[in-house]
């Protein structure tokens, strides 16, 4: 109904996650009609995201460089591994303050309904840096729905070896939710009260 | 929380109208992972619309000349103007196909809470296109709000003139919103039982 282009940018903004057609009019308007919106920085960063931002080596958490600002930190502790769906949950979980181990960035979750088995996650890549001994506790942090949890028990059963200790967060987080939303008081005690998984 | 370039685009993102950081962080990543979402093009387009966008000069809508593509329609009525606050409405007004003659966008709504009052509208440019007695009829078309009321009830006041006609769109909109988000029958039906202004 505009012309062109006003459409053409509202039509783009409206392909972006949970923007409809009228916050993305909305948007456009704000962009076309405020003077300090800076078009040319978010221009640029959305060309920089896609061509500097890669995914860390090690842990698959997003990273500027080859590996990622948490697996070069030499502080952490190396022995803990924190396995999560998506970096989102890194950023969610780090906001707590209460793990200090590493991660493991997995890319998703087991999803049969979407199509995704365990071969399209990073599991291989999991398995292989436990293989050395150094890594004694596992803590499966995956979203508390059904695909976090058929996940978590995949691995659960996966990840049985001499010497490591395979838990999972309490539960405390919201059930049918997203990890990545659950408040920080929250998501620190289910990091606290994390159980044993047994088997 | 994240390495530079990505809390950059997040906060970028967050800056923009209902986009919280939850929802810019979405976004951000959605663009990040989703290899088929054209970054260049939205870059590209946020750089044009700043650049090309223009308001008509005649009615204050946006256009991508020098007057808008309604002004430059001959097939429209020259007798009728509907006055409205912003282009979005203009947009909303189209959509019900009720209304055939021309537009005046003001750029806002007198709001003295806002210090909006009626020099920061385009009414002087609306005077001067009544000035020659081809319109017959003007029809305010402003948000169903506070403001908006206050701005009707200013106009209609001020637009007293032999041989015109100020009319206003008919309750039936939903009283407190934004005209923008009524549905097309509730428009277009205010639109039919529009009600002359008494003075």
């Amino acid at each position: 109904m505009y012309d062109g282009i006003i459409q053409d940018l509202i039509d783009e903004f409206g392909r972006l996650p949970g923007i409809g057609p009228k916050s993305a009019q909305r948007i456009a308007f704000h962009i076309l009609q405020t003077e300090s919106f800076d078009v040319a920085r978010l221009a640029q960063l959305l060309i920089d995201v896609r061509e500097k931002v890669r995914f860390c080596e090690i842990c698959g958490n997003v990273a500027e460089e080859a590996q990622c600002s948490i697996c070069r930190d030499v502080r952490r502790s190396p022995t803990t591994i924190c396995v999560v769906e998506e970096a989102k949950d890194v950023v969610a979980i780090e906001r707590t303050r209460e793990f200090r181990g590493l991660y493991h960035v997995l890319g998703g979750a087991i999803s049969p309904i979407d199509g995704v088995g365990p071969d399209d996650l990073r599991i291989a890549q999991l398995l292989t840096r436990l293989r050395d001994g150094t890594v004694t506790e596992v803590i499966i942090a995956t979203d508390p729905n059904l695909e976090g949890e058929a996940t978590a028990t995949y691995l659960s059963r996966l990840l049985v070896q001499p010497g490591l200790t395979v838990s999972r967060l309490a539960s405390g987080l919201p059930v049918g939710g997203d990890l990545e939303y659950a408040d920080e008081v929250t998501l620190g005690r289910a990091f606290e009260g994390r159980r044993t998984v047994e088997r």
